[in-house]
């Protein structure tokens, strides 16, 4: 599995993912899933990938090749990042089905989803997520945030914390603490973290960082988090039987 | 759907339960998913159903009329939890595949799975988590919660915070705070909340209450937690370029 978030806030785009992909649970791999393509001061786009792995090795391949050759198509070309995404969901879906009829007689699904987001000059930042079957949606100031893989247990923090107005490194510090939420829950989501920042019209990405499960910053996040869950839990109010006890 | 959490520490057992059923989105109602079964001071068993309705009250209305009729089966016989357990899936898988092949038909599950957990005089507690299939799992000091529904939400803190050592109190307390982070996320899970605490050795229901969605104590478990884990996250350790700025 895979969990992978984007957020959009006024000053800029977040995105976070893990690194951990299997094949039932005696192949289990490390690869990346942030995927950066950019022009730094025309454009920037950032794909988190989710899914079967063939599937989006071979549409982030496509996807570069296009990019390098700039003959006109593809993530060179478009003019918003929602003809990005409109884009990366038309080559996901062709993919898909080259291999659909094979994959299916096995068994295995070729479906993958993708979190695209960035800037072309001129036309704002945006964040999108991809469907397997090409169609996609964006965040909003209301639903700020888009995850894709396994999103249940990092989505109650991202609730809690993530609005319009959240600064960026806010939004990046809360991303973090939803993938460390996961990964403590679900073994198929694992270290090492991909973060990147991208500042609304720095048309690059302005900060990246991998985490390392024992880099200092990630166990501070961790330690921090679960100590002042801890307090914020002791902290609650106490049933009626517990103040007549005292 | 639905969520159910059952804990087992060492000072006795936790049982909280949502009241929200729906079939799609717009047949939504509320039910108690909480039964209980108790001859004072000889046994007493807790059960909390999640599935299909009609599978579920089906089953509860079986093991009550065996508990009245006390003809030397069911739960007023069973030696143990374990026992009661695999009564319990007995009745359910046989309930299943009254209906099964009519509901198949129409695409509707007869599946139900229940947490079961209680005491018998002499035989101390136990908590079992009972499969659609009829099987079951136990609880342990390792892993000492279950967890049935709409899991996935409310287990990062009963991660961080449930042991075997955990006082009963606070135990109930983490079991509805797991709940507060579920039905935020998921409105197909809602209030009232059904909570009961079985102290170890009383052989009933010790502490039973249901909390309104407005009740002070939920309201005020609700204003705390989220008041505390904005504060735990504020208190996180900032990025490097935050701390050069500063």
């Amino acid at each position: 599995m895979t969990y992978c978030v984007g957020i959009k806030v006024k000053a800029g785009l977040v995105f976070a993912s893990d690194s951990r992909t299997n094949a039932g649970v005696d192949q289990v791999s490390t690869y990346s899933k942030m995927h950066v393509f950019e022009r730094p001061g025309e454009r920037v786009f950032v794909v988190l990938s989710a899914g079967n792995l063939a599937t989006s090795q071979a549409v982030i391949h496509r996807l570069r090749r296009e990019f390098k050759a700039a003959t006109g198509v593809g993530l060179a070309a478009v003019g918003d990042v929602f003809e990005a995404a409109e884009h990366l969901g038309d080559v996901s879906y062709r993919v898909q089905k080259e291999h659909a009829d094979a994959l299916e007689r096995s068994g295995v699904s070729a479906e993958a989803s993708f979190i695209i987001g960035g800037e072309v000059a001129g036309a704002g930042q945006e964040i999108c997520l991809v469907y397997p079957q090409g169609n996609y949606i964006s965040a909003t100031p209301e639903t700020p945030y888009l995850q894709t893989g396994e999103t249940k247990y990092g989505k109650p923090i991202l609730d809690r914390i993530v609005a319009a107005d959240t600064t960026l490194d806010d939004a990046a510090r809360c991303a973090l603490v939803s993938l460390d939420s996961t990964i403590r829950a679900n073994i198929s989501v694992g270290p090492p973290l991909d973060l990147a920042i991208c500042v609304a019209g720095d048309l690059r990405v302005s900060r990246r960082l991998t985490l390392a499960g024992d880099s200092p910053l990630y166990a501070g996040i961790q330690q921090g988090w679960n100590e002042g869950l801890k307090r914020a839990f002791l902290e609650l109010p106490r049933f009626e039987w517990e103040r007549g006890a005292a």
